[in-house]
Order: structure tokens, then sequence, then C-alpha cells
């Protein structure tokens, strides 16, 4: 997959840490190189991402006719400690890449495990990953990728539908409402302009209201508005259940049945969760930092056998660690 | 500086939110292009950092003539909600790069918080950052050189010592020791084979009791010791405060007055505080996770003034938010 | 004073323990008649009221020539069992009202406490007493005079301010902005109607935005206007402090600064507490059920001397308690 | 029922909040009147009581042929939100009556609810409502009338007894016995006076151990004695489970099986569940402040129709509610 | 049983709470001896352990032919409260020993219950006592036989073997090793000087790691190896189920599967339980002060009858307490 | 001190773990007998106790001439994992007995602990050790003297008064009542016959109300009454401030001033410092099973010295560990 490529910077070493760099400068020094199988494993229980990139980089470095890999795939569970990716190769040739390795493992499962546990929360519910502004941009689009692997229905971010080949799905911002001076103007605008496989979704929460605006850009759009979306800022107490369940009372009141509505603003699982149980009808949440602030899932990669004897550090056992759920993929 | 240049993908939007991408779309179809104010401010209080590489952007996108931004600097105090950079400029030459400029803010500032959490909770002791291996490639060095700005003093991976001006630093990994068949063969060949300028620093727990271990490298090296890290996995307990003090003791007593004792594993600030009360002599931390699998801190980007009159969302307050501690930068 | 004169129900028994009409039944029968020294305290600190009311009924009833009363004043603090009242007299003149006496402290006192409380965390800011429709109507001018007499500037209910001897003080309902349809309108036909020394403070919540209806009806009413209302529906997520700060700087951005702001809704000494300490500023608060629904305090009465013998129930120690607060008031 | 006639301060608007007198008195000067739908439920879910009270006063009210009205009846319970009564009529006729029907159905509701849930804990034991010393006499008869309709048995005041058609029960206080100077004397003595209709309960806690006084009293009483009633007082560790055990095997040895045990004394639902888990055999419950002090239901008025259309304010749905558990009264 | 034949200190009441010598003198001098049912009981349920020894003194002391008892049997299970011992004889001839009687029962029966708590915990898993250090020497054998009459499988003194009819269990203290410098010759030499009955259980945590001196031991004993202890000090982080877990796989790998793990240190109930749940292969728990420092269960003993006529002290209920789980032993 | 005698079970190694005995017996055969420094000290910190009977232990068994021995005093407060007894003898002579040595201390500083932070509590009112009834007869007498080397006044049996050179104290057992079959009685009766040096202590619980038996008892006693004891039991709600101040109460107003009041049942520190804080006039405190019942301090034996070389076990430093408050011994 063209996406994950691996760049210039990991394939030189740039981001590894410096004493997997003079590791392999000490063996190649010294002349050893041994057959190493080397076992990764996540801390905690959560969704495998991130190994679909971490495999494209094995496959750029590894001498195919030496080596063997093993690996779960992108979106299974995994438990905790479970095994989720096994390398047997020559030591030099990829000892320096454990770094990159883990940390696109780590950052991955995290932000994909979250989304799966807003995934659950929603039900039958679609959750869109709204969050790529509280990540720095390098990984924006990756974050997304993983945010859908971990079943989120699309994202907010046009490099992360890129990497898992959608489309970005969005709606509008304060910015544009707060230029246009109106969210009636701004929703015309945006109607105006904007190809018709874009659904209408105006942002009803800018200068009015909710449920006030709700009606007055309905009255404007009619069947053309596909959303209203709530946004509510914590100064007005955020969205609340009771909020949803008027706005779909006054819209359906007003002959706006087909209009959806969609909840976003400090969601996490427990507040899709409440949302669910309320009754209030939801029709799209949207997620933010509880996807993309999840704390990355911690690998680690021990080494087990060296020369095809067993072996391993202190708190470790020695050998190949069994797992008939892995499938080789080198 | 050349090392916060933004990437391609940031200056063609690829990492916008597309909403942002529509947004200023639907401006230029309309041909309106107003001069908005727009200001950023942190949801919790926090190190600020990213700010760097935030104006790096837009010093390469907004129209000199006619714009204008203030902001704190790399490293600055923030409080919760104190606008911390303010952008007055066309909507269209910025409205854009929301997404980017939050997100570079949100994750290096959440890195930089924590890295200061730990470093005043060392007191004097020096703290290096170690958790490269779990945050994706593409940021490992942003991460590193955030933590420095919080107040490390070094990091492992090269990529972040490069950003901050600085060598990596590092000791050695469980793998060197597990190919070359002990500890004290693997910190003879790396003494062997580093330039001098490199401290040895040996890590102690790998075959054998760290103390023993201890006792066995300081034998064999000598004065070229500098260092023994003790890194026990939590199978053996984590390191204690009564390990450190056991080891200084048993290197004191062998004559090994000069070897330091490195401490990592499992560390966040709350741990070193507890090391720090218990009078254990630690020489250095190394901190992986607690700051590398940092929460971002949330970024609000917020328009307050369009064409010169006070404008702003519900929840908010309309006009210019006064904050003397910011500096003018463009 | 007039209002507390005792009730025929109270005189003639109706609202008393049964037990206490049999005991006095039972002593005539016997023909026994003890001058007892009755004592009356209460199970927990805080404010004493109640005690004009009940020392109304004692010189109803009372033999002057063989009766002595000692008392706290009314609005007194009162440590957990302070004797707050004292009655030596025949038993038969009085042992009848213990229920009623009991009740008309228990009550008033609870009540009093309650706003007290409220008070004391407003600090300088005026607290008006809005509770009377969470108690029967038979005691709401009795809980009002309570609340007033426990630091409260006034209250709600036409009654209350009878007793209290102050004028009734209140906004306009939802229901008046209802049926007017419009909340400028509502205010207009206030102003048109109501005499001048009545204050105008508009209740802007009903249909809009608070911040967009305190701007309009500010706009509509220029000078005559002397506040606004905020009393937001937990719907909406109450009144914020964050509210409060805007409506406040939109008022003060569009020349309205000697409108002032009144907060109601779900308030008690915590949630002042707590927009006192936020910087909000807020001008006066309505505080409902946390004054209105306050339990009693709990009184006790006890015989502690018979004929001049002290004497008490298990318990309880015989005899006079000493109490130098008390004054001589029959 | 002649015990729920308004009082003519109720009438004529005294004990209600001025607002509303302002609002109708605005409204008949602007010459409006519409029929406006009024709902009303509680913000928890409990016992409804206050209701025959509330619709006495619209009968009085009403123009009965203008006006429709709708409730669930006394003593039902009601849900969270549950509009348990609902005013179809022009608004003049009812407005100023908000404050009284409110405050009716809270404070009666609180009180049943709470006592519901003591006969709830009880399970077949009978409980009685000792808790009129805790309220303000005006509202004693109606505070113990609640209680009946929540499931108390009986009740101590003459004025509730008279509400709730039955006859007020008691025991004897501790004045009685004190004056008498002993219990077995004070037993004799209400012997002696008091109709045979009413049960000889006697008070064994005043001056001696609970287990030797009632064998005193019962070798005086013989088969007259009905009961003996335990109310030991806090300081001598209130009544436990065991004492009640010991006291029940004590009469017993003696031939005495006949007297039961009642049992008071700072009891709540739990205390009496914790009695009847414990297996000790209480014939009675006499309980105070817990209901008494109960904390009022907050019950809301909404109005949702005006001359036909439907209307609410923010934070409501406009129209009538649907609730087929409503029947029609007028 | 020869082992509880009551001491000299016992049995002339130098032992005993001075009021009962006291008591036993003056109905001497008053010559006032009635036949006394006196009823023994626990105030928490628990394993009854003791009463093999109060039987002893009790035998030795009451006339027989004018004395009954009942009790329960070592090792019941009794619930809180129930009648343990019951014994009737004149009181003179045991009033003495009440003191002697409630403390044999107490601590022996608090010790038996924390055994009972840990092989419960420990489901197949043989427990050994091994809390003797934490014990007064005069007391160290009665609490190892409670222990085991509890469910313990053996203990460590000889004392508390021989009271049990067993044998002593036991490993090796670290002062051997110490003394001999090293496990391995420890070891040696305990299997050259012990007699072959007694099995060789090494303790492999004094001079290195865990599992290094585990393969040290089993290759210098080979099949002589009965058992590895592991013991490891808080200060290495105590044993944990990941070293359970890797000493088991590396002595499997190495073919030492005979080998057994013995785990000691700090052991209670619920760290036993998490053993078990973690799925670590422990062969014997050893546990401390867990079992020894056990809390005793208070007795207590109370007269229920005086020369046939039913009586008891304020609390209790007259007369003999029914209990037909007891057994006539004199 | 004759008292603290070894026993001959003690010293035949009966009481000890049999690995103790086994170690010896090895280094026997072997010809080994190093001299050994041996250090002993808390795992918490306490008050030291039995460092007197460990030490006549050593006295008897350790070589003069070849030992060295060190210790704290009896009484001493100690810090966590201080040094308390530091023993430098051939290990032969000593090594069989580190079970009982660490058995003495523990147990006895547990009680001792337990009875300072009684004492603590109490201020200046002194308390009395009552606990015997609740540990082995075998220990009763230690147990006493180290509550009173805790700081207890005096205690209960007559063992621990010999041990720690005073008289036992004592009022009267429930048993003596009950067979007189009235208060006044039993206490007239112990008056008779007892020598008048033993203070009358009337126990006033047993058949009626505290209250009045305090004054029935003081009545018949008049000045010869010395105190009466509170003892009520948790069936009658235990010994309350209020009962305390009462009976202190009705105690002067009879013109018994002279009365003091001792209260027992279920007392810990808590519960002393609550009466403390009460202002209830206690004059003395008997506490049991807080006392007795306490946790034995665990001690632990190390071994840092072998003929003049500083070694320890894994987790403890090597050599003697300076403690400047060790005084020597032998």
């Amino acid at each position: 997959m063209a996406g994950f490529e691996p760049s210039e910077e990991v394939l030189n070493g740039k981001t590894a840490d410096v004493y997997f760099k003079r590791t392999v400068e000490i063996l190649k020094a010294e002349g050893i190189n041994p057959v190493a199988v080397m076992e990764v494993f996540p801390n905690r229980p959560g969704i495998l991402c991130g190994i679909k990139e971490a495999l494209a980089l094995l496959e750029k470095v590894l001498p195919r006719d030496k080596s063997e890999v093993w690996a779960l795939s992108e979106g299974d569970s995994m438990a905790s400690k479970e095994v989720a990716l096994r390398i047997k190769a020559p030591y030099q040739s990829y000892g320096l890449y454990e770094t990159a390795m883990c940390g696109m493992l780590a950052q991955s499962s995290g932000w994909a495990t979250a989304a799966r546990e807003c995934v659950d929360a929603a039900g039958k519910i679609p959750v869109t990953s709204f969050g790529a502004r509280h990540v720095h941009p390098s990984v924006a689009g990756i974050m997304d990728y993983a945010a859908i692997t971990g079943g989120c229905n699309n994202c907010s971010s046009i490099a992360g539908a890129e990497l898992a080949g959608t489309e970005p799905a969005g709606t509008m911002p304060h910015s544009l409402i707060l230029i246009m001076g109106d969210t009636v103007m701004a929703t015309l605008a945006f109607d105006r302009n904007m190809p018709p496989s874009i659904p209408r979704v105006s942002l009803v929460d800018t200068f009015k209201d909710e449920a006030e605006e709700s009606l007055r850009v309905a009255q404007a759009m009619g069947q053309q508005l596909a959303s209203v979306r709530l946004d509510t800022p914590s100064e007005r107490g955020r969205v609340t259940a009771a909020l949803v369940k008027e706005v779909r009372a006054r819209l359906d009141q007003a002959g706006f049945g087909h209009v959806k509505i969609f909840v976003s603003g400090g969601l996490d699982a427990e507040r899709i969760r409440w949302f669910v149980d309320s009754g209030a009808q939801v029709d799209s949440f949207g997620v933010g930092s509880y996807i993309s602030g999840a704390r990355p899932i911690d690998f680690t990669a021990d080494i087990h056998e060296i020369n095809g004897s067993p072996i391993a550090k202190r708190g470790r056992i020695p050998g190949i660690t069994n797992n008939p759920r892995l499938q080789r993929i080198i």
C-alpha cells in the first residue's frame, strides 16, 4: 500500500533510539550477525493497528531468503501480552527499526482501540473521527486511518480518508458562519458552491439557540438540508439529551422529519452511551480528542531465540511463544 | 529553523479537516476575504510547545503587508484559556491551516508539559526522554524536541536531538546483551567500538541480579565505567528505592564510588518524586511513555473580529482578548 | 405581632399529637397540675426562627402570675443542644402546645439556617427567596419570613413580605412571555402597566439564546431596564459562570452597562460560592428549593424540674440547664 | 372534601409569588386572556399527594364551561417528569394559583413518598406517623394526611386523622411519666381515665432500664396492657434489635406473650429494614422526622399550548404531552 | 491429651483476672456456691480451636458428679454468637478459670480461622504455617497446632508439630546460605547431613537472581532436589506470578520438571488467591504473620441460669440457649 | 529478672522453626562455626518490648568471652527498620534461638505499641489493661507486662502484675452480681470480705439502668464507694459520653462527688479520644482486646558480617548498620 511506504528518515535510522544504531555498528565491527527471533506484544488489550505499516517497513529491509515474519492482522483484537508480530531474521537487517515498528503499533493501536470503544457504545449509530486538530499534522492522516480501522464510519482529514480509501466527511466550521454573519446565509452559500454529492449539514449553535436556528435553517433549505449539527460549547452547557429530544420534536412538528441530528463536542464512549440510553434520537456522533488523544498502547520487543537457541532476558520466558493466531507474512 | 519547515502535505491542505478546505473554496467563490482576527488558546494550563513550528507555517502563507501575528514563546507557561497565538490577516490566506496549527500546539504542548512535571519532580537530577518507541516515527523527533523544551536534559532519538541541537543519549539495548550472551562481554564490546566521547553506561538487569551484575561490570571496566542502568522489569518487581540504595552501597564498598546509577522503567512524575523522597541516590532518570504518551492539550481557535468589528460565537466574548504577555512576531 | 397570632386550630389542640391532649385530660381528672420547667433545644446548630410565633402562643395561654419564660431571640445563632426556650408554668396550661411550639421552631429554624448558608456564600450580593412554590401555601409566608430572618434581602411571596414588613420581589414568569409571544413584547407590557416603583427585570431565556435576548430587551427598554434574569433550564445546561461573563461583556460592549444580572435556577450555597469564586459579576441571586425544602431542625422539649425538684428522663440531666444567653420574656 | 377547602389567603393570592399577581394584572390591563394548557410534573419519581387539594382549588376558580382538567389520583406512583396534572382554561382564571398548586403537590408528595419508603421497608408491620412536632402546626394535619396516603396506618395528630378519616394514634409522652413520677403509676392513671377503646401502650424508657420497666408495667396491668413502647434516646444508644429481642424474651418468659412491642426513635427506611432483617419481633414502628422532614418533590408548571397552538419555553417540547394515565376531572 | 495439660500457673489462678480470684474468695466467705450455667460464645464467625485445651482444664477442676459440660468440636465452624461451650457446675469450682478458658478459645480460634482462609484460597495446593517467629515462644506450638486445625498441611515449629501429631516442615534459613557462602554449597551440605526422609528444598533468593540460582541448584542436585523456595524480599519486589512462571519454564526447559516450587513471603489469603488465579504453577505456599498475627476472636462467658432459675445480665436473654449442635462432654 | 528466665522448651529448641535446628546440626557436622553478626529490626515503628526477655535468653546461651550484644531498652520508641538488637557471637551458640527471640519481640512490641496509643489518647487519665481474657493464658502475664511497659497504669491479671512489679487491678465480674442477685448486695459483700487496700469499684450495668444503679450503690456504700464502672454492652448501645455526663451529674446532685467513673467496653485509641474530646469526665479507662489482640510487629533477623567480613542477602546492605542509640549489653 503506497501510503505506508517507510520515509527516508525511518529508513536511515534518524527516528531510531540512538542505542540501536550503536548496537548495529558494534555488531558489524565485531562481525556478529545471528539469526534472532524477536517477538512484539502489547502491554494491554486492544485493537491492533499499524501492523500494515510495520510490515511495509520489514518488506523493505529484510533479506527475504533468510527471514520469516508472522503477524496478526490490522484491526484484530489482541489480548494483553499476546504476541502480535514475530520476526526471524539476521539481527543486523532489522535491529535498527525496533523503535519505529513499536511506535507505529503503539500509537495506531491506541487510536484504533479508543475508536472501537466509541463505536461499541454507539451501537448502530455511525461515528465520525473529528480529532485531527489535536494531533501533529504529520500523523493526522495515520490517526484518522486508525480510527476507521477501529470502526469509525469516516473521518474529517483528507489524508486520513485517502489512507482509508474513503471520502472525508465534515460539516462546516464556525469560521464560515462568523464570516458570513448568519447561519442561514452560510448554509445557503455552502449549498450554492458545493457539489451535490456532499451532504448539507448545518452547524446550528453559533449565533442563536440551537432549536431556533435549526428551524430557521430547515425553513430556508427545505428538502436540501440533510442534517443539523449540535456542538454546543461547555459555556452553554454542552449538548444534552434533552436538547436533542427537543430539536427532534420541533423539527418534526414543523414538518422537517427528514432532517437528521449530528452531535459533537466533548464526546467519549461513556457520554455516547449516556445519549443512547437516554432515548434521544441521535443520527451521528462526531468524536474528537477521545480518539486522537488516546494513550498509545506500549509495545515491547523481546528477543527469544538466537541462532536457534532459546534465550530471554530476566522476566521473560526463553524460546518462541506459541500463538496459533499468527499468520505467516514473509 | 530548517527542522520546522512545513511539509508539502500541510501546505496543500491534505492534513486539514476537509471542511476548512471547503470553507476557503466557498469564500473564494463568493468573493469574500475579510481580515479576520483568530485567537488560539489551550483548554488547560501547561507548557507551550509547537509555536515555532506554527509560526514557520504562518510565515510561509501570510501576506506580510496585510498581516499581524502575536504569540507567546516556545517553553512558556500558559494559563488555562490564555491566548497563546493571535493572527490578524485575510482569512483566505490562513483558514486552511487551523487544523495543522492546533495539532502542532496540542501534541507538542502535551509532551512538553508532561516532561516538565518529571523535571520538576526530579529537582537537580537530569531526566532523559526515552519514549520514542511509543509514538509514530513521523513525530518521534518532534516529541523528543518537545520533551527537551519541557526541561529534559537530552533524548534518545537522533531526530529529536537534531531538532533540539544536542547529542542523542542512550545506553545499550537488551538485544545487544542477549546477542553477546553476557553483560560484561557486551559492555566491553561497546567500549571497544564506540568513540570515547560516548559515556559507558551498562544495562545490568538482563541475565543476573542487578547488584551482582553491577559489581561484575565495574570490576571488568574499572574507571571506564560511567554508570550502570537499572531497568528491572515488572516481572521482577520494577526498580525499587531499596535496590538503588543497595547497589550504591555495594559499589561503594567495592571501591566503585565513581560509577553512577541511571534508573528507568515505568517512571512518571509521582514515581520520580518517590525515589527522590526515599533518599536513594539516583544520578539520572530515563522517562518513556509518561512523556511520549501524554494526552495532547486541546487548543481552540476562535474568530474574535472581522474587518475591525468584534464578533464571536455563542459562549465566547466578542473582540480581541487582552494579553500583555503576547509578543508581536509578524 | 399580628401575623403570629395562634390559629384556632392550634389553640384548641387540633394540631397537637393526641397523646398531649390525653395527658392533660388525665392530669385534670387526677387533679394534678404541678409547676413544671420545660426546656426546648435543637439537635443541631443553626439560626433560631419561629420563637416569636411560639412566644405569641405562650402569651395567649400561660397564667402570667404563675409563669416565667426565657428565650433566645429570633435570628440568633444557636449551638447544638443549646436551650433556646425555657418555660416554667403549671403544666396543664401549656402541655397541649408542645407539638405546635416544636413544629414552629423546627421548620422556621431549618429555613432560616439554609438561607443563612446562601447569604454567607453570596457575601455582599443580595439573595432573594424564591421557593414559595415548593411548600404548602399555608406555610409559604412563614417560610419566606424565615428566609428573610436568615438574611435574605427579600422574597417573592406577598404573605412572606407582609410578615417581614417589606415589599415582595419578583421578575416575571415564563407564562407572561409565552402568552405575549415574545420577551420584548412582554417586557414592554410589564413596563406599560406596572407602577414605576417596581424595577423592570426581564426574564431572558424563554425563546432565544440568553445573550441575544438580553441585547434585544436592552435595546427596546434602554435606561428603563433594571436587570436581566438568567434562569436557564437544566435541559440547556443551567446558568454557567461563562454565560454571566459573556452577557455582561455583550451588554457592556453595546452600551448597557447599567443593566444588572440576576441569576436563578437550582442554586444552593455551594453553587453560589462557585459563581462568586469564578469572577462572574452576578448582581443578585434567587434561591428556591434549597431554602424552602430545607430539612427542619428537630427540637426536643424536656421537663427538667417539677414543683422545684430537679427531674429528668433517662439520658437527660435533671434540673435547670444554665444558659446565660437566655432573656426573660414573661 | 371539606378539609381541602382553599383558604382565604390562597384565594386572594396572598400566598402567591408576586409576579403571578402582576402577570394577571398586566394581562387584564392589556385585555389578553387566552385559553392556555398548563402541565404540571415532578422532577423526581414518587407518590403523588396534594392533588385533591389542588383540584379543590381549581374547582373553585375555573369557569366550568371553558375548562378541562386531567389528573392522576391521590396516592398514585408517578415517574420523573410524568405529567400529573393538566389544566386547559382561560389563563386569567388560574394563573394566580400556580405557586399554591405546586406547593401543595410538592410538600405533600414529598411526605407521602418518604412514608411509602418506610412502609415498604416495614412489610406487614404497621407504621405510625409521629412527626407532627417537626413541622409548622399549619401543615401538621396535611403532613399526617400525606403520610397516611403514602401507606402509614395512622398518625399522631388529631388534624391529620380528621383529614384522613381515621382515629389519631399515640401512646403517652415522657411528660406524663415525669409528672406522675413513675411509669407504672402513669400507666395506671392512663388506664383509669381513658375510654376502653384506646389501647394501653406504656412508654418504658423514662426512669428505668426498658426490660425491667416492661416487666413492672406488665405485672401491674396484666391483660390490660396492649403494648410497650421502646423509644430509647441516643444518649442510651437508641433502640437496638437486641433490646427488642430481649424484651420480647423476658415478657414471654414472664407470661406476657400478649404484650406487643412498639418501636420509635430516629427511625428511617434503612433502620426499619435493619430491624426487620435482624429477626427482632417488632409489632409496630413510629416514624417521625424522616417523614415529616422529607424534602418536597419540586413540581414544574409549563404552558404547552395557547389558544390551540403548541408552544413551549426553551428546554421543553411544545404541545400537549401524551399521558394515558391521566383522568378527566373537570 | 498430654499436650493440653493445664499449667500450674493456670490451675493456681495466676493467669486469671484478679477479680475472679476475689469473687471466689467472697463467695467462699459468704458460703454461697450455686450451680450456675455458663455459656461461652464468639463475637464473630470462625473456626473453633482451643476447645480441647479448655475441656482438659475443666476435666481437672469440675466435680464430676455435680457437673455437666457440652461443647462443639475442635475445628468446627461456628456462627457469630453461637454457644460453643456450656458448663453447668457449682460456680466455685470453675469461676476462677473464665479468663483462661476464654483466652485459649480466643487466640486459637483466631489462628485457626486465618489458616482456614488461606487454605480455602489455596484450593488443593498445600499450605505450611511459617509464622512461629511472630509469636511468643510460649504459644508458638499452640499457634501452629491451631493453624493445622484450621487446615494447614504442616508447620515449621517442632512444638506445633508435636501437638498436632505430625512432622515439622521447613526448608533452610538464609543464615545457612550466608554462612556457607553459596546456595549450591549450602544445599549440598544440607543433602550430606540430613536423613533421606527430609525433602531437599533449596532457598534460591539469597545471592543471585532466583531463576539463575534455581538452575544452578538443580544442576548440582539433579533428582535429589525436591523443590526450590522463592522468598524474594520486598526490596526485590516480592515473589510475583511472572517469576513463578519463568522459573517453572526455565526448570522445565532444562529438564528439571520434577523440581517443585514453594512460595513464601508476605502471603495472605488474597495474595494466595491472586497466585492461583494468575495460572502460575505454585506447588506449596508458606504463610507466616497472616496466620500467627491474626486477631483473636473474642469470646464472652455469660451466666444464664443459677440453681435452675433463668437469669442474665442486661443485654442477654435469661435461660439456656438452645444449640442442638452441642455435644455432651462431661 | 526471674520472670524472664527462658523455659526449658525454648532452651532445647522445641519452640524453634525446625530449619534452625537442622542448620545448627549441619554446621556442627561440617565443623563450621563462624563469628556472625546478626541484626534484628522491626518492620514498622512502635514501642520496643520483649528485649529484656530476649537478653535473658542470650545471657544464658552465649559464650561471654567471644560475644558482644547491643540493644535498645525496654519501652524505647523505635523507627521502622531501626536495628533494635545486634549480636556478634559464634553462630552455633545462638542460631537456634532466632525464632524465639523474634517472637518475644514481635508480640510484646505489638502489645506495648497498642497500649501506648491508648495511653496517648487518654492524656492524664489512667488506663488499665483488661484484655487477659483474649489471649492464651501462657502469654497473659507477658501481655499485661507489655501493656504496662507501653504506659498502662496497671492490669487485671495477677501474672502480669507480678512481672511488672505492681498490684493487679480489677473491679468485679458480672458473675458475682448475678450470683448475689443484686448489685448493691454484691458490692456490700465485696466490701465485707476484701481487705481495705482494695478500692471498692462497683459494676453498675448488670440489672438496672446505670444511672439508677449508680445512685443505689452510692447510697448503700456512702464514702466507702471509690468508683462505679460503666461497661454497658453493645445490646444496650455501649457506654456513651452522654451517659458518663449524666451519671456524673446525678452522682454530684446526690452528694456523691467523691465517686469516680471507670469506663470499659470496646474501647480503642479512637474511642478514648472521642470520650476525652466530648468533655465527659471519665476517671479511668479499661482497655481489652485493642491491646491484647494487637497485631505483632514483625521482626527480621539478618546476618550482616561473618568472621569480620561484610555480607548480606539480596535486598540488604552488607556490613554493620550504624545505630548510635544501641547500648552495649554483653
